[in-house]
């Protein structure tokens, strides 16, 4: 395109105006492929292509990112990201900018998004309760404190949605699991499950939306409540589940959220010890225990289930394994770098990405050969969450 | 773009550059809440959006689209279309332009894309056999005719993708199902299962990727391969899956593709009856048959698999029945409109599209009480297919 060199003074307009509509045609593109990753210490994410395999932009200003997780609207155009101190912000990955930032509460640890993609509901330690927003917005739609014993309020962990704009969570002082229902904002619904067991730490919901489980800091076992049956109340499943009765030194808690569900098996870190454990559902029976390098953190699921990958707490942070589903046999050890922190695959599982914190860079395997497929610099990364998350039950 | 004439007659440009430039923003958006309408008589698609229950706008010129199928591409900006007369069309659903469109066999049955989303495989009934095709360009990059008895082509229908550039498929004619592996495309590998049973003629993957079924016209049962220890080989299940000692009049194939997997179950529809089979998976030992109001179609599950949508071949193709898994309780029957063809649930399921060809509309449901959401005029509308397609194992 050829610009005026004579004329009237529109003509710095229209040097001018390609380049607005060139910023716009930039970002003209599908959201399928994308995804996001933290940069734990600067407070910053990267915005990345899983087609491409490379960084797109970085967008700055989100506070404290240490442990923060990621949410996406049902459009799949923003990113929520749940800062550690408190912090919410909406990032519109498309455009690379940050669309709005709030400081909702004091210490937060996590949040959802609802099953219409309306509402983001946050986890928080201080004060303990649970806080709802528009998606839209951000704007407050509903506070529920997590009391208990009279005025005492207690942290929330373990947030999942359910289906019909709910939300379930834990308390970890008072023992109890919550379900909000927030269909009507105004008068938000509770149900409480009391007496779960001693201190629930973290939880999630099986990839149906039915089962929702929660980690116990305080005894050995789990605590199940099938959604589909409140009324049958919260059993424990897994009573050597834990420390058991030797006591044994826990580097990391494990995650729950990364608990790998392979068709009728659930795959789960042991806590302290260096396995991990196969349970058939819904009865979790434990099936088989599973030797590994170290103690477990993360243990994800393949897409399709064949794979298991797992890291691990520190001295073995440096190394990944791979377990065969099939056979329950580790048929890969990998070094992708220095404290390994977060594994996540491609939506259809024929890569996975994995965040190398202390050697500021994410590394990228092919899953069907365990080749590298490339490596992006990152600085100090963390969670790293891709889009097709927006189309998921239970995140 | 026109040339200048004169310096001074820049202001008409000046007029005409917002417009520009807005076309361009007003397709910057996600594409997760996005799906494709099939117009079966009239060659058209439309472009539809599920968070605002919308037409985004229509695209035409893509032949014979009776019996259409979509496949999404990995960033979710592109719908492949498989027409019934050997078309592919290649849609940018953001910009509502086709694209490309080829006529690559005389007569088609629907395709696939690959894990890697770089291929796009096409099931053809003459000539009989296998065309992929580049996702990028639609150029043709392997030809895998399905010969058999010596010089015979036997017509391809059932294919789905499996995990590291592969498809599986099965040939009508030779009572056979192959598995092709695209991964060097110049010399694809082709695994080959013969004797699976009379007359294949229709095929799905369970969500995880790992089991191939396909129902059997020649004779009764299903042909079941697992794709993770293929020198099993195939083997027959639901024995009495089919029409049975006493043959019933079918007024229409139900659609495999259009199996439900609930949690360990799968639920099927009885040929020519009243009923929707249930079965335990992987045994598919029969646990239950369920009467509904007519011949079943489609059975499909909720993505929480909670509930299971039923609808049905004439005289019954005004109903649409829900199922509740828990109980197995026929817990709601509705009239959407005449000829009901399809259902397409939104990604996490808190609606349900439902096609209604003979009354020209797209009825929307919230699945969690049955309120009518919206219609949406369609012309003698059939498939409906949403974005995050793009995600899954086996579409």
């Amino acid at each position: 395109m050829k610009s005026p060199k004579t004329g009237s003074s529109w003509g710095w307009l229209f040097l001018i105006w390609p380049l607005l509509a060139w910023s716009g045609e930039s970002t003209l593109r599908g959201t399928g492929d994308l995804g996001v990753i933290i940069e734990r210490g600067s407070g910053r994410i990267l915005i990345v292509n899983t087609s491409s395999n490379s960084i797109v932009q970085r967008v700055d200003g989100l506070g404290d990112l240490s442990h923060a997780s990621v949410v996406f609207s049902r459009d799949q155009r923003y990113a929520y990201v749940f800062g550690r101190d408190g912090g919410l912000s909406k990032v519109d990955i498309l455009q690379g900018t940050l669309e709005k930032h709030i400081k909702q509460s004091g210490n937060s640890i996590g949040g959802a998004i609802s099953q219409d993609g309306r509402l983001i509901a946050v986890a928080n330690y201080e004060p303990g309760g649970l806080k709802v927003f528009s998606a839209d917005t951000l704007e407050q739609v509903a506070d529920i404190p997590a009391v208990y014993d009279g005025d005492k309020l207690s942290k929330v962990v373990g947030i999942a949605d359910l289906p019909g704009s709910r939300f379930i969570y834990s308390l970890f002082d008072a023992d109890q699991i919550w379900i909000a229902d927030i269909h009507d904002a105004k008068t938000p619904q509770v149900e409480k499950f009391v007496g779960v067991g001693r201190a629930p730490y973290d939880g999630l919901v099986t990839p149906d939306g039915r089962y929702y489980l929660a980690g116990l800091f305080g005894e050995d076992g789990i605590a199940l409540l099938d959604t589909w049956q409140p009324r049958r109340g919260v059993r424990r499943i897994l009573a050597n589940y834990g420390q058991g009765e030797q006591k044994l030194p826990v580097y990391k808690m494990p995650h729950l959220r990364g608990w790998a569900v392979a068709g009728q098996r659930i795959y789960l870190p042991a806590v302290g010890r260096h396995e991990v454990l196969v349970a058939e559902m819904p009865s979790a029976k434990e099936v088989a225990r599973i030797a590994v390098r170290g103690q477990p953190v993360f243990v994800v699921a393949r897409p399709d289930g064949r794979q298991v990958w797992v890291n691990f707490a520190f001295p073995d942070n440096g190394f990944v394994q791979v377990i065969d589903t099939l056979t329950n046999q580790i048929i890969q050890t990998l070094e992708p770098g220095k404290a390994i922190l977060h594994l996540e695959f491609t939506p259809r599982g024929e890569a996975v990405w994995v965040s190398a914190r202390d050697d500021n860079k994410v590394v990228i395997y092919d899953t069907a050969n365990f080749a590298k497929l490339a490596e992006l610099p990152a600085e100090n990364p963390s969670g790293i969450f891709f889009t097709a998350r927006a189309h998921r039950i239970g995140f």
